[in-house]
């Protein structure tokens, strides 16, 4: 055991190195077996993880009630973890599955085979089920995982991955796949973040603040999503109460999240008859709406939208409005203020419907539907390890899949090149 | 136009964000008309390109003579680059195909989309012909790019540039969609790696020193590949025929390139037959054999090969030799000394063959074939950007595709979150 911090974290890095390449090649059925285990050992040892947790939020002074309330688990919480546990156990492997397979004019079949990318490094904040999402999610597709949670659960999280690792090592899996980093201050997270030999992705997950500060240290590539501000056109020949239900929906259902609407964009045509219509549940349900000069002629309770209110991201009940003529100029808005997080167009026009698609480059393009599937599991992918609005690698909602690489494969039977 | 040089780097890549925008949603059909006038003008102004490249030749004092070969343009290689452009206009435009799309049990139809990366910095050393290569693949796959060619080839690569923005712009499509530094020194370059609102990923093209250089000054992804010592493994059961056949090749037919084998493997049982057979014509070709301890009992005029020899890119007529004792052996060796780049087994035994294809987790592996075809020509991609050998966003030879990201395209009919 070395002495100084500098070695420690270090270290943790490249025994999770060392255990990546064996568990790059693990049977399915051991990993699915360890996630058993892992949900098991969460259920049995609910006790003292409620204990470590309860040291936690007492040592919690000045924190928001918000922030508490993420950090506090329960017996109902830890049974959601088991259970999330369980259901990506039920999910598909992606490791080793070919993906295609093509034969070249000299006989050589080429193919692409799915493989684990290798340690990946995740930076979290005050939610201790996040420990055991993302580790179940990186163990089920062959990847280790160094965890950095939030200082505030650090307890808490010391002894959920305590038991995460002991039953990697029950199912015959290397112990060292899953790796807590036992520190407290942000010095030991600089140190993960410089550690480019032993990490080969580093997925933050939490505020803006957060993302921006691992981005800005960070040797490794980081696959992020800043903030999502999302919007929804509502189409000249929309039908106005499919319109309402989904704007409705992507507004209010949930408001602090990242696929909430946050901006409506209305065709000119359609203001009329459909801003009343949606202003008025929106009311109903205690949203604020910031509208343009137009939307306030035909809102008079509408407060004037600030320049500074389009592209803002406001996770709350409070909505930007804007009236534009037509679908350039709402294409054209959403080019400028978005987030390429999630946008959605409400219109019976097929011609407008295939345009928004292929021309709205954000992570999540919709028709008629609500900005709210932006989701992994709504997506199908099964479950999910974030969300990336960078198009390198991955784009959008991530799942197992995004959790892997692929690298050729090729049979031959003595071919040379000429 | 602005006055200092900071302002016109970034105002360089600013211009390519915008003309990105167009660019990704351009039709196949101008796409490739652009290109087509790209190979026309490279032949009809070839002089002019000459003479430029003329100047460049006469200020290359203390070049080294392989260095100004790479510099140095003459018809037959103006030809061989029109003709590359056309060759990447024959390819499937990848923009905007759907790679699959399924239903969700609330009638969503959820696809997935191929779009541009955005824009595309490309970094490279002496060779011209690079311009116009990278040049007609971003272009064909929707992306701005902004060219660094080395300080060497400057004229050069103002000319080849200004024409292929000519010919977009007589294609009807944004001229500064194509983009060529135009300042001499490396602070421009330091420059270009800090615009990550601008330029969405870095692939530089060149030997180990300018990428390090890259990767340590980038604030943008960069997709890399620092070397590669490529391995063959002869197998106890292999052809012996087939594997001389294939390690001569590997070998010999091209010394110098990364997918070049470097370090040759033999199982201890076929040891004696084999390695008298494969010395025997490598020494014929001029090969140095470096071998282990039992290498040296068969091969007798082979020298001693020192530890450093074993993972070692020699790009030369130099090969290290190692006995194994078994498969095992053979994965580990390669895992430990390896570059992620491309390795062979010769064998005969299927559950060896299929091992080593899901154990050996370098970019390319093949079964009984010679590690020259890791190419993306030889392997069908139609083209090649270059070869990733870290794992994030692509891994292994880059084609087209590579270029590329996809985003989610929904398709409802009034759907909403419960």
């Amino acid at each position: 055991m070395k002495n100084s911090k500098s070695n420690t974290i270090s270290d943790i890095a490249r025994k999770a190195k060392i255990a990546s390449i064996e568990l790059a090649n693990a049977d399915t059925k051991k990993k699915d077996y360890a996630l058993f285990l892992m949900a098991k050992l969460l259920r049995e040892n609910k006790k003292e993880i409620l204990k470590a947790n309860e040291r936690d939020v007492k040592s919690a002074v000045g924190l928001s009630k918000a922030m508490i309330d993420r950090l506090t688990l329960n017996e109902k919480r830890i049974e959601e973890m088991a259970l999330a546990v369980e259901e990506v156990m039920s999910l598909k492997d992606p490791v080793g599955e070919v993906t295609g397979m093509w034969k070249r004019p000299n006989g050589l079949l080429v193919g692409k085979m799915r493989i684990p990318l290798g340690v990946i490094g995740i930076i979290y904040e005050a939610r201790p089920n996040v420990t055991s999402d993302s580790a179940s999610l990186c163990i089920k597709s062959g990847n280790a995982v160094i965890l950095r949670g939030g200082k505030e659960a650090i307890n808490t999280n010391l002894i959920i991955a305590k038991y995460l690792s002991k039953a990697l090592k029950e199912a015959g899996l290397p112990e060292d796949a899953i790796q807590l980093i036992p520190v407290k201050d942000r010095s030991a997270m600089l140190e993960m973040l410089k550690l480019e030999e032993y990490i080969d992705v580093i997925i933050p997950r939490g505020g803006e603040g957060l993302i921006r500060f691992v981005v800005e240290n960070s040797k490794i590539p980081v696959i992020k999503h800043y903030k999502g501000v999302c919007h929804i056109f509502v189409d000249a020949d929309a039908d106005i109460e499919m319109a309402e239900k989904i704007c409705f929906n992507a507004k209010v259902q949930r408001p602090g999240v990242c696929n909430a609407m946050e901006t409506l964009l209305v065709h000119r045509d359609i203001a009329k008859k459909f801003l009343p219509l949606i202003g008025k549940s929106l009311k109903s349900a205690g949203v604020e709406i910031r509208g343009c000069k137009e939307t306030l002629q035909i809102l008079k309770y509408a407060k004037k939208a600030e320049e500074k209110d389009y592209g803002y991201e406001f996770l709350d009940l409070i909505l930007a409005v804007k009236v534009v003529k037509d679908i350039d100029e709402a294409i054209a808005h959403i080019n400028k203020y978005g987030s390429l997080h999630t946008e959605s167009i409400i219109t019976n026009d097929y011609k407008n419907g295939q345009r928004f698609l292929k021309e709205v480059n954000s992570s999540t393009v919709l028709v008629n539907a609500s900005t709210r599937f932006s989701d992994g599991y709504q997506l199908g992918l099964g479950a999910e390890i974030g969300i990336s609005t960078t198009k390198l690698h991955a784009f959008g909602p991530m799942g197992l899949n995004e959790l892997t690489t692929t690298k050729f494969i090729i049979y031959g039977n003595g071919q040379i090149r000429e």
